[in-house]
């Protein structure tokens, strides 16, 4: 896959993000791709679904399993707007996703490559393909969230909806 | 927690576990309890509902959030017939589950004591809390159920069905 092309997808990745930060969840979005079509997007809405594993990557293999009638998504590729915790690596493994590529680090509980490296353990019966695409956008609008939590951005919130043209919270 | 109690919420687990068996799924079950209560079980339905995702220990922390209307689980137990695999050991610690506890170990995918030690790792935002009970009967329904996958058992399910005391198969 070229980079160009894992580029527009990240892009439909990072507009599932924007859905969750007009809906004041985490920021983080997601689609699964096969044969170059999306068949599964999500985006995080744990708070909104009273549901702890409602994370993007979790909403979007639920679509594409049931879009494709099917548990297993063999040959396909989901693009995530940050790197994928445990829970998530886990569930891109058991889907028997083949790639996951994603577009910012998460410090706090990346399980690709910042926490732990669960897609280089030997040994594991499922193995993933894995690429880190740096999208600025997506680590910025996490950061932006987080720092609007902590009430330190109150008065530029709507500015800094606009550096997302992510109009749905209009 | 007395290992009296303990056992007898594995029992609960294993009941769910028979479930799976009987409509010819890895037999895998749990269940979250919450103040001596249980509040949401469950069994392994991957084939059944088409989605990779819904082992045991997911469905029974889906159905405990929605019967307590909160994603988050505080200071609830989670009892397991098979050690927690990646995706779900992430799932526990998401859902703010205190305490995991369960009757048999995952050569394969076991991600508290086998193949990875998660909650043993430094430095990540939630501790979670474990005891592995050993429960023969949680790993030998498993072991029958693979066998007979592999056709070796195949004049022996009637019998096997029996020992597990669970007639739902009948």
């Amino acid at each position: 896959m070229s980079e160009k092309i894992d580029r527009l997808f990240l892009e439909e990745a990072y507009k599932e993000a924007v859905k969750a930060y007009c809906t004041d969840e985490v920021p983080v979005g997601a689609v699964v791709v096969v044969n170059g079509k999306i068949v599964g997007r999500g985006h995080n809405k744990r708070i909104s679904s009273d549901n702890s594993l409602f994370h993007a990557e979790i909403v979007a293999i639920q679509e594409a399993c049931k879009s494709l009638k099917n548990w297993r998504l063999d040959g396909a590729t989901i693009y995530v707007t940050n790197e994928p915790c445990l829970m998530c690596a886990g569930a891109i493994m058991h889907s028997r996703i083949k790639r996951v590529v994603f577009g910012s680090l998460n410090k706090k509980m990346g399980a690709v490559l910042s926490n732990f490296r669960v897609f280089d353990e030997k040994g594991l019966p499922y193995s993933v393909e894995y690429e880190y695409i740096e999208d600025k956008k997506s680590s910025k609008i996490l950061k932006d969230y987080f720092s609007e939590k902590r009430g330190r951005l109150d008065n530029e919130k709507t500015l800094s909806i606009d550096l997302y043209s992510g109009n749905c919270c209009g």
